[in-house]
């Protein structure tokens, strides 16, 4: 039963947040008399919502239950602050993230109007080995997951992108002794992530902090300000 | 079965994020037995998590499935960077509300360091009659909600909470007229909400945006700014 609740919440994605029952049932691979039902239940329980034309979407309810003690909740409450003026400094896109499964999970997401492009948004996921923020969570993660990642399959979006696992191993080796890492052009031809580590009270990396600027010179220059953040990021964690 | 899941969910809140299973079970008003069998489920598929220490927390994976496609994640990424500006030009807090209910539900609060004191919180609710969003939505709510609201009870949490429904109803027709509201010490005797209606392509109000400052003469001052940014929202809306 709660498998099927959460088979025809991930039916929902940022970019298909209104569905027919017919749409849920299919990508809940569930009969349509079942989906209908399913459906109209989580309806009643304000875990999802009806349209106007009838289309479903995610309830603001769960919304509410999922998000006012989510674990990810007071993280995010500390680093805002730090973040918004990280944003203000560096303009296009200022975020935060965090390692879970085998992915980075984007908790936050601050970007400007005139921002170069991006491909992340709140609550969404990329693969480790391709973002800034991916490859700083990876280089301090346990052995066992550096392995598995680094033995694939490793996906590539643009020629920069890197998918050989002794490159990407030497990449985590620098990342560890740099504090830092910048990802030039592996996302988007045009966009380039630069990311450093949170460590929390017991030096352990909690999370990454990131920005995405424009693919060129004057990339590198945001490092300082980034690492900063993350300093006074760590320093509120501390105090929490 | 859903009814008991939205009840554990209910168990947790901002206060308190995690518990344990007796707890949950409590607060669920579930058998020991029941609880711990449905929280083991819950856990399973990421609905909930487990701490070391054997406490329950509100899962990641539900946090992720509730947010990524929420009705509220749209209006907030339009808002965001509006709220982002309003905010650094105001400090303290600024923040998005929507009704929900008989009540305000806040879906973003960006907070300053030095901020005054405030009782919201992402994801969080209060009654309509003692915040200045909530009176800007109560005002342009329907009259049925509004009659509901006004018949009480109405909760007092300072002195200048107002609760007399003849003076709140003036309050509503005053903010019809006026386009903004302002409300010292409503919540708190140090703190003033001042809140504006953000409305979408129909002109129906789809959301309030607000700032609490200081309760002292220049918090006025913060109304021209505030509206200023509930246009530049509006504008966003209609683009989108």
């Amino acid at each position: 039963m709660l498998e099927r609740v959460v088979r025809i919440l991930e039916a929902f994605t940022p970019t298909d947040r209104a569905l027919t029952v017919g749409e849920v049932s299919r990508r809940a691979g569930l009969p349509t008399t079942t989906g209908s039902r399913m459906v109209a239940d989580m309806v009643e329980h304000g875990l999802l919502t009806r349209d106007d034309d009838r289309r479903v979407r995610v309830g603001t309810r769960l919304w509410e239950l999922a998000s006012r003690a989510s674990p990810t909740v007071s993280l995010r409450e500390l680093a805002m602050p730090v973040l918004e003026e990280l944003h203000r400094a560096v303009g296009h896109h200022a975020q935060l993230g965090v390692l879970d499964g085998e992915q980075v999970l984007f908790v936050e997401r601050l970007s400007a109007d005139q921002a170069v492009v991006n491909y992340t948004r709140i609550a969404a996921r990329l693969p480790l080995h391709m973002s800034s923020s991916g490859l700083v969570l990876l280089a301090h993660a346990p052995a066992e997951l550096q392995e598995r990642v680094l033995a694939g399959p490793l996906a590539r979006l643009t020629p920069a992108t890197p998918t050989d696992p002794g490159e990407l191993r030497r990449r985590l080796a620098d990342v560890r002794r740099d504090g830092f890492v910048v990802c030039p052009g592996y996302l988007h031809p045009e966009a380039t992530g630069i990311a450093v580590p949170v460590r929390d009270e017991h030096r352990r990396v909690a999370a990454a902090v990131s920005v995405i600027v424009p693919n060129d010179d004057r990339a590198r220059d945001h490092v300082p300000g980034l690492a900063a953040a993350a300093r006074r990021i760590e320093q509120r964690l501390a105090a929490s």
